[in-house]
């Protein structure tokens, strides 16, 4: 997960030029193609934009492309659908924050798809734009996987209300099956940051720290993800526009609610990453203590018994203590009195 | 207390697919009636939502259920009160935030009732869904237990106006129920955080830390329950709909000011747990030095005599002072006064 | 001063329900009565609501109630001016947040009055409703102590516009005597802040540290009390209603710069408390460093120069030097010479 | 610079009553008058309110009256020029925010005038208000120096516009006037904190703390003479009356930019001193560890050393090494090689 | 980088008196013009503004002029083009927060330009202002270098909308390259920041730290740099001036997008900063804590032996162990199992 993208090759270009901002991809694009009514759905592969046609009302039309550094394919969906060259400029750039734009026939979506995937630690961000027209939705994404799959099994088989509906309330079901996922991806970050919270009280270390703060700056990525669409989908549910119907509201009013449950968990997460981190501090401050309580113990009990040792180590001819057959074993007595003396004494401190 | 719950079973799902998702229940799901108007209240036990009938206005009809795992009962109040599927969804994700949202007849009211039981430490959290129509009121609970035993009392008895009023004037004493409620909660935590803040100063441990952290962390659990909770009556007081009568708004108001002294509390103990954290740090600290003032005094102290008397063991043939008869009570003498200075040193220096 | 209230111990009451909710209290109730106009007034006490009646225009009647657990008057006092039961619930209760209400035919106003009183540390808070009507106030206090006294003696000698002025004027001129009370307040807080901004430089304690917190925790107090009252004086400022006359708001215009004055020294004094703590922490630190400065300087002094006596204490037959007669003398050379070294290179580190 | 004030000897008194708020002055009050138009400009100075007059437009009539602590001066300006009471108040209490208050015939505008005068360390604050009528404005400092010479001499000299204007550019100008002083003011505290950002790396001691302190809560006096300095502008420049001309706005947008671009500075400052402080405590902790390792290498060294000594100093009867011709020698090789190896080791823990 | 500029040297100077405040500069000013309509570009060098002359629409005009400090040009222009003295002194003035002021005619907008450049460190900032008028633009730069040749080279070669557009494409052309360069400097201080965090991990110091709050202070001033940009690109976007027309709203809204990304970025960094603070703490503590387990680990295990070596140093007659032939080795081999035994316990608790 890098921070900051290589947004700067894009400096000086005219805008409206298409530039391929993000991750390098290979593989040639592939388009899939859905028709449906209520009583039928036909799927296909499309091999390009340009023969492709939008069947008239009441039939949707659900265009989906995969793979967006084919910058060639999308200049021809920009001529085929007459999209404005900014609007084609931000598919190809994946550093959009999530947004709708308002255009004069359609709108712009853009959202950013996670999924925990298999990986241990982290998660994968992929943005995917939609094109939101009166009777088609135009998808596009940087790869072939996608969260996408439950949609389609219900534009297949017909279940729920999906194949009755236009296509505003597709936009709903691919937006939803996305901030879905959110909540399996903040799960799993769950997850780790209990191991990290159990860590940091058994045996807080450097390694430990970083990856707190690794959690902690994916957490901004998600931050950064989910606030914007927000906003976003808010804008979505007041809209006036003819292209929302208001029997679709409702659903994006929900979906609205789902990211305000994310927000909410998201929050949560970093407080809690804060007291993880108090706690790793303190913790370490602890052993600290630990540690030098035992250096002070063994200081304090041995240096005295040393210096006594060394009082009777001394040469001088006149020590009368040296020549009484009891002075050995009264030191020593003296000795283990001074011992037990310091241990009483640390006992009471609570050292001990 | 599981910050991150399971919501990601639903994933993949078409809108309006009933899951459960919260705390694992069994056991059946009961349906109590009441229905009451001025002058009569009739209670009783429904098996099923069936043969459910809502008499004519100005009866009152409420009806309370428990449990809603129970995905088939759940629906079929769906189906005999023509309640929108979303909002079934929502019964029974017991994830909502608490909210007001709007429907065409009715509205479809969330809150979390939170009662301190008999468990020493946290508290427990329960989603209660309300659908307030012009003359009944559904709730919704995870389980039997509640706090609404006050309200079936004085519904039973008469008291006060609540069998004068309408289904407006219920689901505000239910509400105010719940947010009394809170106030428990809240003086339990209040005593928690007095004994925390006492043990800190005692004798700090990584346990107290502990302790202190979980505190901070249900207060976070509880903010996330008032603050929505306080858009939401606001949304109901400031209403125009007429289901929510002129004359009851007051009573909304009232319940609005509970909901921001609750909001004050919090915050209140947000803070005060922050500077436990403080005072919990600096002590650790306090006591490091403590420690850490005995090794010096000690190695100061011990370390010149040691030297002393090491002076003196060295076998140097030409060492007069080791044949005068006064050299070893001199050194003697030399010691303590060393020991003495030392001692008075520590005295200004105000580390005795 | 406790953060938590008893305030659970209504939970469950229809609302409405009188409970006395703050310190324990003792004493009648005691009414005072002034009645007057430009020309005349007249102050009496009132055994009780009963036989009271409010004079007619351009009178003004201020009737004073000390004493709000006497359950009874308050409901007195309810039937006789005809008020609402959830504001005669609001009186009684002291854990309200200063507010305005609008009712029909007359305002509640409720602030917090705080006195320093003759206390060495914190101040006493304590809850005053207002109930502004066309021509009358009624006010109740917790007891019989007061900030109003010289309210009272401008009423009696007629000085100032106080006597041609209607009941809003009244009410402006009692609001303003609290918040004058606060800034007596805040000066001996500031007072306090001062002596703990000393005592940390010179002798930082756990102590002082207990007494910066509860500072801390004082200041929030009075927050809560003022933050409110804010928005609630700028709603009178801003009132179209006729109980508040044009020509009296630019006095409550007056007292809202005075809260905002107060919310600033509040800040102000929150954030040096934080200054303070960090003080605190930092000369805690300080003074650790300055204490192993002294153990290590010893020990490493002493430390060599303890192994160069064991060396010529070690019982080797042949050790050349132990024989000459200059072995002793120049090892004591030797010792002092390390010594000077040794105090010349602390001197460099300048930790001496 | 204090931050409570002894607002609270004014408690008590009816609202109009003329009470001095501030640093105690002497000293009469002196009044300087300049009436001017696009042709004149006459400077005089005026022995009391009594017999001022203003002259009819076009002339401009300016009263700068240095010194407020003479309450009968003050009180003949209200009756001469018909001000309200509570404006008097405020003049005389230096206690105020900035604001601008609007009365029937004129404004009222508070500002803070700030030097950084000849004191190496802080700066002065001194109240000005002024009041702006449709032909004549007039101002009341606390004392005979301030920062509008430049203002009288382009109004003798005639240069610029100021002549030519009226009475609400002669308003700007004044406050232009203050605020440019104020960055010579935060240049002085800029250059403060770049002296203290020095001090702190090369010696940290708990008086570079103190001055770091101070600095800061010097900043939050700047901060509270600004912030409202920027919605009083606003509202001048936003404003609809006729005492302000549309052609003098754009001037006041002027002052309202270099009024955030002082907040700006202000912030930036703020930010930096946290910064500082965060390398104060941590450079207290660095030399911490210094100080803590040169004990330990010391320790480490000599402890076992000294072991070896002690070793052969035991009167054991039957110790063969000691009767050995190279025992003294071998062993002053062993430990010569113990040290090596210590020092080799602490080199490669990057100790040394 | 001098957080505190020179402002001061203005203060007390009538408004519209120019004077340049920035840094030094010296070399002539120089003016570029360029004139295009859809057909024709010419592009030429003009000595100086007096004999400039506008062409009618549809051809656009820009001049650009580089280098501010010869206020005699400046004056010129404002001379010729009518300019408000205001707006003269604020584009010499190069403390201008980003902003847009609208004047009768014309607009004027100011914005930060920044460049990496070719220093390691930190990044050159330089004030850039545009007048926009109906169909020229003028823009005032502080030296001859900038960021617009992609611009110029657009114009030259007429690829692209920008020769068909008019005056406000042409300052969204600028004002993008501006913003375009601001993702090259965030990239430079997001790799100098990773830097960072590998050298705090592995040999924190205070050098170290030092470049922490360098970045921090850097990200402060850019923070200052775009901060209004977004309010100012906002009120271009939502203008209903004629200036700006419809279709060139949707580019505005593209740069928009762009500043809320920078924006984005610089609060990712800060947080990122924030944590390599907390990083450097904890590894400072954490080294501390090793160094200090050294410490005790020795003194543990040779304080004891030293003491048993001292007890057989002692010179008393009657110690029988002296004359055993076993004694020697027999404390040799307890020396020995000492050791074992410390070591193993040390094990135990992990020091080792």
């Amino acid at each position: 997960m890098k921070s900051i993208s290589r947004r700067s090759k894009k400096s000086g270009l005219p805008p409206g030029t298409l530039v391929h901002i993000g991750e390098k991809r290979t593989g040639a694009t592939t388009i899939t193609l859905f028709e449906y009514d209520a009583s039928h759905c036909r799927e296909s592969k499309v091999p390009s934009p340009e023969n492709l046609t939008v069947a008239a009302e009441p039939t949707v039309t659900w265009i989906d492309v995969s793979g967006i550094h084919q910058l060639d394919v999308i200049e021809a969906f920009g001529k085929r659908f007459n999209l404005h060259p900014l609007l084609l400029e931000d598919i190809v750039n994946t550093e959009q924050r999530p947004k709708v734009d308002e255009y004069d026939s359609y709108w712009y979506v853009v959202v950013k798809m996670l999924y925990a995937g298999d990986r241990p630690k982290g998660f994968l961000v992929e943005q995917v734009s939609f094109i939101l027209g009166s009777n088609f939705i135009l998808s596009f994404q940087e790869n072939g996987r996608d969260v996408f799959e439950p949609v389609r099994e219900r534009l297949r088989s017909g279940k729920g209300r999906i194949r009755q509906s236009g296509s505003d309330y597709l936009l709903y079901a691919l937006i939803d099956a996305v901030v879905d996922e959110y909540f399996g991806v903040l799960e799993a970050m769950g997850e780790r940051l209990e191991s990290l919270q159990n860590a940091v009280v058994a045996n807080p270390q450097p390694a430990t720290l970083n990856d707190i703060h690794l959690l902690r700056r994916e957490l901004l990525v998600l931050r950064r993800a989910v606030w914007p669409l927000r906003e976003a989908v808010g804008k979505v549910e007041r809209s006036e526009s003819p292209l929302i119907r208001a029997s679709t509201k409702v659903f994006f009013r929900d979906v609205y609610d789902h990211v305000i449950q994310t927000i909410d968990t998201i929050e949560t997460l970093r407080e809690t990453v804060t007291g993880v981190l108090d706690i790793y501090l303190s913790s370490t401050t602890y052993r600290l203590n630990e540690v030098i309580k035992v250096l002070t113990i063994i200081t304090t009990i041995f240096m005295p018994l040393t210096f006594i040792a060394g009082i009777y180590g001394m040469n001088f001819e006149f020590m009368p203590e040296l020549h009484s057959k009891w002075g050995y074993p009264l030191v020593l007595l003296g000795m283990a009195a001074i011992t037990i003396g310091m241990l009483v004494f640390f006992k009471r401190k609570k050292w001990l």
